[in-house]
This record gives C-alpha cells, sequence and structure tokens, in this order.
C-alpha cells in the first residue's frame, strides 16, 4: 500500500485539533453503524495487519484497540515497551519504521514526549493512530466521550461541559476542548491552579467548583498523582473535597446531567466509590463506545 | 449476550466445591469428545472474544487456556496485570468491568485475594472462569487432573489418592478434595505441620509419608518456597528428605501406581529430577490433558 | 503429528553450520516466492500452532517471526520471559516441554546460554527454530543478511563482506560466516581487540578498518554496550573514531558497495545517524526481507 501524503494524512488521526466537525463527524456517524452491528467480527480489514505500539502502558486503551481491530478481522501485533529503553525519540522512531518495514498497514501509538508522533508522521508511510501522546492529545478517548454525549443529549450543539481536575496533564481535557468547540458546544475548565494549563485559557474559562457542577456534563480527570512532586499536590483527601465529584456534590446535580470520567478512576479522590455506577455516570457506557469508535477509526486508517 | 444469574452461574466455573458429580463428569466427558478430535482449530466459538485477566503471573495456565480457546476459534485477549498495581479489589473489579464493557463473551480469571472472585461473578454479567484464586480454588487444574486418573484407572470410585506437600496454600489440593470426594475416591494428605491447613482435616487424614506413598496416587504439591518465611520451611534438601518423592521412595511404589504434581516442579526438591519423566509419572500428560479440559470449560462458559 | 528423528532434524533450524549450501539456497528461494505474494495473509498454516519462546528479550525478531506466522495462516502463541526465573536450563526444558505437551506444532526459541538450544532440540519431538542463542548462532538473521545481498548482488558468490564490530559476542557474525563460506564469498572480520573471537581467525582473517571499507558488503554490529565492563570498552565516542561507519568513511566507499547492520543500531556509536538509511544502506530492507525468510523457515519447520 503506497500512499500519497495525503492520503496519508486523511488516514492518520493524530489528533483532533486538526480536524473538520466535518470529519469528526463522519466518524462519529461510523462508529454509529459499527455499533448497529449484532455479529462480533465483521472482517473488513481481513489480511491486514495494525499493531498497538504502546511506549507509555495502557491496559484499558490498549485492549479497546485490540477489541476493535479483532472485530474488523485485522491480525494484531501487539507491542510494549518498557518506557526506559525507548523513552528516546530516536528509539521510537526506529521502532514504528521497523514495524512499517515488516509490512504493517497501520500503527496505533501510545507515547509520552510531545511533539515526536507529528514528527514520526512525517517520516513513515503508514498511517498513525494516536492513542495518547503526552499531555497534548488522545483524540480516541474524545471521539468516545462525544459520542457518548451525543448519544444522550442528541446533539452537542449548545452543551455546556465542565472538565474538572488536573487539567494541565491532561490529553483528554486538551482533545474534548479542540472537538467540542468545533461542534457549538461550551466548555468550562476546573481545577486547583497548580493543575491548571494558562495556555487554554485563551479557548475556555476556568470556573470555580460550584460553577462547574451547573454544566450539562461534568467531566472529571483522573489525578495523575505520580507525575505531582510531593507538596504540590494537596493530600487525596483535601483535594476530594475541594474538588473530588462526592455523594453530596451529585446529590445536588440536575436530573438531566451526565457524569463522565476516562478511567482509571482515583476512586474517593476525584470521584466517590458510589459514584462510579450512579445512574447518571456514562463511566462504563463511555468504555463500551470506545470499542465502535476505534473500528471506525481505525477502518478509516486501514480500508 | 444477556444472561440470567442462574443462566451465569452455570456458565460460570468458580470452584468444584459447589458443582455436582453430574456437572463435572459432563466437563470430563466433553473433554474426552474434544481430545478425540483430530482438528487443531474446530471454530465453535468463532466471532466470541474470551479475555485471559491475569492478576497473578502464571505462563503455563495462560497458555493453556490461550490454546484451549484458540482451539474452539475463539478471538483472545490477554491481560497480565503487575500484581502491584491492582492488588486491591476495586482495581481487578474495575478492570473486569472494563472488559466486559468493551464486550468479552466470558472471562478468565486469575487472582490472590481470596473471596474477591466470589464478590465478582456477582456484580458482572459475564461468565468467569477461575484460573486460580489465592489459596481457594483452581477448577480447571484438578479437572485435568481428575480426567488423567480416570483415562487411567477407568474410574474414580474407590481410589486412594495421597495430595502430598504445601496443602495450606495450595488451591490444587482444595479443588481435588471436594471434587474427588464427590466420585467416591479417598484423599489422604500429607504435609510437614507448618504446612498443613487444620480446616482440611475434617475432611481428610493428615498421613506419615509411608502411608501416603501405599496410594493409588500421588500427587506431589509445589513447595511455594516464597510463601514461606525463612526458618518455617526447612531447608530444601531436609524438605526433599522427609517430604520429597525420590528416587528411592519411587522405587518402592507399586507398579499400578501413578504420580502427579501440578507443575511448575521444583526438580530435587518436592520431586527428584529423574522422576520428573518416570514411566508412573504423568506430569507432562497432566498438561496434555489440561487442553481439552479447558476447551470443555470454556464452551461451557460461552457457546 | 509423530516424527522420526531425522525428518525432526530436517524442520528444525538450529544454526547454518550445519546446513549445507542447498538447503540454503532452497530457503532463499522460497522467501523470494513468498515475497512476490501480493496476499498478506495465504493459510497454509492453518489450524497449525506456533510458539514464540522468547528467554531474552528482542521486540523486533519476536516481531518479525510473528508476522510470518500470521501471514501464514498459523495460530500464535507468544511467551516472553524474565530471564531471572528460568534461566536455568531445566526451567527452559521444562517450559518448552510443556508447551510441547500442550500440542503445539513448532517453537521459535530464543535463549541465553550456548548449548541448551542443540541439546533441547534432542529432547522434544518438534521441530525448533533459533531466534537467537546466546554468541552462537541467530539463523535466520543471516539468512535474512544472505538474502538481501543476492537481491542486489544477484549471487553470492566472488562477494567480499566485512563484518565490523563486537565479533566475540554476535551470533549474527558466527551465523553469517559459516553460511557466507559455503557459497564461496569472502568474509572479513575487524574489531578491536577486546572484541575479537580468536577461535575464528581460523575461518576469516581479522583485517584493519581501512581494509574492511574495500569490501563489497559493509556488515556493522551493534555494539552490545551492557556486556562490556567498563574500562574494557573505549567510550562510545572513541569506538565510533575507530571502528565506527562515519559519514567520512561512507563518502569514500565504492558506490556499488552496500551497509547492513542486523538492528538496533546506536545511533552515532557503530554508525552515524544519517548513515541509517543512506542510499547505500540496506538495513530497514533487511527488515523487510526477515518476513519473508521466517515465512520460508517457519512453514519448513511446520507444513
Amino acid at each position: 500500500m503506497t500512499m500519497t501524503a495525503s492520503t496519508l494524512k486523511e488516514r492518520s488521526l493524530l489528533g483532533l485539533r486538526e480536524l473538520s466537525a466535518d470529519e469528526i463527524g463522519s466518524i462519529l456517524d461510523r462508529a454509529a453503524y459499527w455499533e448497529s452491528q449484532t455479529e462480533k467480527v465483521i472482517p473488513v480489514l481481513k489480511n491486514h495487519f495494525v499493531s498497538n505500539m504502546f511506549f507509555e502502558n495502557s491496559t484499558r486503551t490498549r485492549f479497546s484497540f485490540e477489541m476493535a481491530e479483532k472485530r474488523l478481522g485485522a491480525q494484531v501485533l501487539n507491542f510494549a515497551s518498557a518506557v526506559s529503553s525507548v523513552e528516546k525519540g530516536e528509539s521510537i522512531y526506529d521502532t514504528v519504521r521497523t514495524l512499517e518495514s515488516m509490512g504493517i498497514d497501520a500503527g496505533v501509538i501510545r507515547l509520552k514526549p510531545v511533539g515526536l508522533l507529528a514528527d514520526l508522521a512525517t517520516k513513515v508511510s503508514i498511517p498513525l493512530v494516536n492513542a495518547g501522546d503526552g499531555n497534548n492529545e488522545h483524540p480516541t478517548q474524545a471521539l468516545l466521550d462525544l459520542y457518548t454525549m451525543k448519544k444522550h443529549f442528541g446533539e452537542l450543539k449548545g452543551l455546556t461541559i465542565s472538565i474538572i481536575g488536573d487539567i494541565k496533564h491532561s490529553r483528554v481535557a486538551r482533545s474534548n476542548l479542540w472537538a467540542l468547540q468545533k461542534f457549538g458546544a461550551k466548555v468550562k475548565l476546573c481545577a486547583p491552579s497548580s493543575m491548571q494549563a494558562p495556555e487554554l485559557g485563551a479557548f475556555a474559562s476556568y470556573v470555580s467548583m460550584e460553577e462547574a457542577l451547573s454544566s450539562d456534563v461534568i467531566m472529571m480527570l483522573r489525578v495523575q498523582l505520580e507525575r505531582h512532586a510531593e507538596g504540590i499536590l494537596k493530600s487525596a483527601e483535601q483535594y476530594r473535597l475541594e474538588y473530588g465529584l462526592t455523594e453530596d456534590r451529585v446529590a445536588k446535580l440536575d436530573p438531566h446531567v451526565i457524569i463522565m470520567h476516562p478511567a482509571p478512576v482515583n476512586r474517593n479522590v476525584e470521584i466517590d466509590d458510589a459514584i462510579v455506577e450512579h445512574p447518571q455516570s456514562r463511566i462504563f457506557k463511555q468504555m463500551q463506545n470506545g470499542v465502535p469508535i476505534r473500528m471506525a477509526v481505525i477502518e478509516r486508517a486501514v480500508k
């Protein structure tokens, strides 16, 4: 499969910031098609090879992609690397080029260094799908989030979404922010000052927790406990009291509001244990929606 | 696939203690059917997804399940987790629920915390197959053990089986004990006092090594060297002298007696190097029998 | 599948030293056949199980085998073991015998202890394919190297190949040396004294870097930085100056010369960054050729 640069760019999914609302909409529509299929395996990608290259651990996201790929009948090659040995850009490049040389048709890639994925995409001739790159973007997560909201509310236009928590380190927040605004939804951000990303202030306002809870969608982020030097992060309990989605806070939410979280959750830190499977929570529904979304994305990359 | 609670319970395999002799017998019969097939892959589970979720390492058991699943044509998703990060029950629960949300049809699960599997099974709506939970049960191992005995002796009724070694930490011993008694076989236990499980004394007698060696089946257990604090466990050589299946002891066994071990073996600790592939040993035969047993168990869970 | 010892030997691939030029030639021819196929998956090994048993890490080689196996339609079982727990020969033996008992049709194996593979091959009754054993042989790497040279030069006879670098620890050097000589090619070796293998001096001469660069093929080896105690290995920069394939040295190469490396490369140690994808480099082409070579080798083992 030799592709022109423009075809390659159309097939890759590096981030949502660069996609138009139409392009995003067509992925959401195709996901709806895949979700409606009753057969588990529909081998449209039979005889195609997809490699999941995870230079940063993620059981759930890898599983979701693998499930999507196998439901499309693709051959799957999994790669998970001890980060230490390939953290450097050139090693990641060599690995991706190696797999490309071996004949894979598309690569799903997760990595830490910001900017490396965009650079990689100009150097290889297979479509790449971003499964999370540093704190830059996590486009399939945001696509499944949009899909989940659209299924619940019918349309995205006019919705208000609060993204609460560790905005600074969150690629999920960024991908959602870029995508939601294309559809005329309004995003509010809420975070303690140490977890704010000032550069996003131009696109969405930082609001108080009280105001954040007045939106249609409450999207909680995982506190990246491991990324905060001790002392900067308040204690987990203190965080919960100030920014956690506690049972008390949920009791006051309007019944039409839905609760989302990209998972995995820190129970009783950013979200109370009892809220994870609350009737207004869509957390496991988000995971379910991830599979048809990724089927649409992988099909778009390979077919 | 939506199941009623009773159907779900019939499809899951949490332990042998709760199964009737008839239920166990029908699994053994179905395993015989699978063993008799000459085609390696018979895709009765085509379009079904099975996930092997190992929260405790086990290359052999995972391989045996994977082989069984693939021989049935199932799609397989493997998950092995660094125990440290998911040792807590809620993390295991979240992982299983995540995979369920993504659409797997059954989960094979190995984990350490006793009691957690039974709890999990009440909370998810997919069949679960126990691949070893703490020191509670390891039902597919005992099923393949029974299958191996039945193939050799024709029937289980009237057999005497000695289980020798680290009874205290052994889920294999427990699953065999519960199952064998349902078929009218007699179980003897033999272990140094630090490795005895007093609560099993109500179901089987602890006997001397000499008496243990007079049974029809000598089932040696792996000494869980890593589980015994130094000082409690006698030295490996001392253990071998007192409770090991040495060449000398085997030389005195009646020719009709068979030797079993769930593997992996500690050569020259609980069993002498030269005995592992002795004509009376069924150790590699047990591994061979594990595949049709697991085919029967997985088919029962999913089909 | 029960095999006679001679059939088993013909199907296994333990090393190239023991193969005739005819046998090697027929693998290369078959690889050319596989390379010429346009369909990615041609399921001649449908219903066969191949296990990749890596007792030493290697993402690339495992991937290449997995790709080859899946392109042949085989069922693949991957095994990668923490070396620490199975470094001892008996553990590796038990693992291989276990997988054999479970019914795999062939095993691809990488391990560290030299001599163990040959011993294993006499004890199991499935074909084994060497994916690298200590510093002894790495036959599929050398096969793909020969294939790459033959594609470029038309024939191997009369070629001169310089192998430069850590000869002492290199199974790639050895497999190439044994194979190339069978086809009438001449091998020169070039290494600092601490990286020379004196026992190979009877088969090929150690030459200066200047003389090494006058060959038709410049085959650079990875410096096994991790295998050299500090002090023995000169600094990476010093190594590069004396034995590295620098841009300056490449500028002086005759245009017909090709550059090879088994990868992964240490950029700017044994080879300059800018040379890896130089027009005369065949490094990624080697990786590409590895897949049809391994298809031929796996087909030979299993079919």
